[in-house]
């Protein structure tokens, strides 16, 4: 099992979570056509309301390094940058289950 | 958008992890009927030698508290909570994103 799994925990500016998840939605769309990548989920939660969860799950490490190459990404990356207090990914290695 | 996801942190005590990871892997199979269920997929970090991350996606909340409810569910639980030090559930509402 070569999966790659993250939960990309990211801070956001007072005020900017939303414009963060905007960003972030755009980079899901970008990946809907990246094969390898199966999950691309973005999540808030109303007990944080400057903080946003990404769950990925890649076909490998490679995959995703990868995708943080791609120039679409690089530039939402950017523009999402000054938006951001703090970032916690948190790298997981899928063992199983359903949905993998 | 109803969804309902978590991060399901479990920290197994010392040298339990593998077997509680077998216990969610049970449970794993047991959703696989469930269509309420999109995700349930065990993962663990090498960095973290006794934690596991369950990462869920159920259609709706009340969906994961009815699966709670289910007779071989429980009993799953009852075996795992021996192995189980503590636990973090993070509770989150999906957004967007690819694999919803």
């Amino acid at each position: 099992m070569n999966k790659f799994a993250m939960y990309g925990k990211l801070t956001a500016l007072p005020g900017k979570r939303d414009e963060l998840v905007g960003i972030l939605l755009e980079a899901a769309d970008i990946l809907q056509s990246n094969a390898n990548c199966d999950l691309y989920i973005v999540n808030v939660s109303d007990d944080y309301p400057d903080t946003v969860w990404v769950t990925e799950l890649w076909k490998d490490q490679e995959a995703h390094a990868a995708s943080l190459a791609d120039t679409k990404v690089l530039e939402l990356l950017q523009r999402g940058r000054p938006l951001i207090a703090g970032g916690e990914p948190l790298q997981l290695r899928p063992v199983g289950g359903k949905g993998l």
